[in-house]
């Protein structure tokens, strides 16, 4: 990792803020932005030198904006990708007793992953919204006393804040993929994945069916398909597919080849080494 | 339609209620419950007789949370599905200038699909989250003299608001489908959908392709193929897929009688009349 300014979704004491945390030295240069759009369109100018953005949750499934913009708005490679267990924690200004905790307060997104817990532990607790995790626990430290914010270990370290009670997230195994982006594909290792973003050609419903074959017949294994709409009408997609192997293996680069004659076009987003979990 | 009691994702005003309210009569009973799961899983258990929740949008793709509670939670079965124009509308208690509206209140992701609206008309606003539009539209009504909530029509009829701006997202052709949910397969009406589940057994990567062979060698048209994580471990999907024709097609029934003996599960989601747009 070089000593280049690396842009991720602030504010600072999110969740993607404490996953880059754990792979960079302690002089790297951070920069929160407001959002992953503008992550990855400060990558695609130049303005950041690299861009760190969730991609996939074991719980939500991909991380739509993420697959959106790096198809639609920006031609910015995937370089790196990391996995690691989230975990939802609830902090507090003070040791709050159960009678005393008044309002819960987070991004609606993490209050749902938590809602067994909520209603089991402060069923007459008040939930109350945030633009984001670590928005929740700044709006905690600075006035609220009978309230606690769901949010990361490092948004209580940020705002000196208590931890009342930590993993608290209905679904235990919670694990987020995270992509470092920039504008090389990376070294081949023999351990790869490439990911692709294909788009069909309208009233062809058979051609995923050819997209996988071609795959298949080859033994190129796909580790991952998404449809997502295309933005233009409902029923239509576009598919985000995940394989082993580089883009550098012939085997590879043939099947993408003959893709492109067959589709209306085919994105490369990156060949990286693989990883199944870092922590 | 029966004048039964209808459950929907509360609370009042959500666009939920705004479509639901185009397709029933007035004097037809409709209970707001809190979440999607508590909607679905109130159908399966009888306390209401319907449930309408969204199943998918052009712009944010599949409501997660519908897929993973009718594959995991609730054995209920599509009966309808309509499919609606969403707009947003920018909502507040006074007719509020530019320089007047200081801040703009809704849920994290109604804002995120107006957000180039709001930098070009709003840059300096104030954004605070909601856990639901029809919140934001309460906030504002019981306090807020320079605030606005982006919100539904219905929202500022109930609320008693004005609407400052409307058809506000960045996208403008934003449309939902929405499913009725019951316990009965709906009559075959000769242009029919059927909804499934696929759950694969560990370690066959193909799968996915063994499916899409099955229905394409009996000239069976997919609308939507959908993989979603099964919440097990990051990269293992079950796959939500909608095809044409109905469960009492002879073809239908044995494709998928053969798919049974080949996969883990096959589970039935429902068969229904399709529609393109009730608009």
């Amino acid at each position: 990792m070089t000593k280049s300014t690396i842009g991720f979704l602030g504010p600072r004491g999110t969740f993607t803020e404490e996953a880059l945390r754990k792979i960079i030295d302690k002089d790297q240069k951070t920069k929160p932005l407001p959002s992953i759009s503008e992550v990855i369109n400060a990558v695609q100018k130049g303005e950041v030198d690299k861009g760190f953005v969730a991609i996939e949750n074991s719980i939500e499934g991909s991380v739509n904006t993420t697959l959106d913009v790096l198809t639609f708005e920006a031609d910015v490679l995937i370089e790196q990708e990391f996995v690691y267990a989230i975990s939802h924690n609830l902090i507090s200004r003070f040791d709050l007793t159960k009678d005393k905790l008044e309002t819960v307060i987070s991004h609606p997104q993490a209050t749902a992953q938590c809602r067994g817990y909520l209603l089991k532990n402060f069923p007459s607790a008040n939930i109350e919204a945030a633009n984001a995790t670590a928005e929740a626990a700044k709006i905690v430290s600075e006035e609220r006393a009978n309230a606690a914010a769901i949010s990361t270990r490092l948004a209580a370290e940020i705002y000196g804040l208590k931890i009342l009670d930590e993993n608290i997230q209905d679904f235990k195994d919670n694990q987020t993929r995270f992509v470092m982006l920039g504008d090389k594909i990376s070294k081949k290792t023999g351990r790869d994945k490439t990911s692709i973003v294909c788009f069909i050609k309208q009233d062809r419903p058979g051609s995923l069916l050819e997209i996988l074959q071609a795959f298949a017949k080859n033994d190129v294994n796909l580790t991952k398909i998404q449809s997502r709409p295309t933005r233009k009408a409902l029923g239509e997609y576009y598919f985000f597919i995940d394989l082993e192997g580089h883009i550098e293996d012939e085997n590879i680069s043939t099947i993408i080849n003959g893709l492109r004659k067959k589709l209306r076009e085919v994105k490369l987003l990156g060949s990286y080494p693989k990883v199944t979990n870092n922590d």
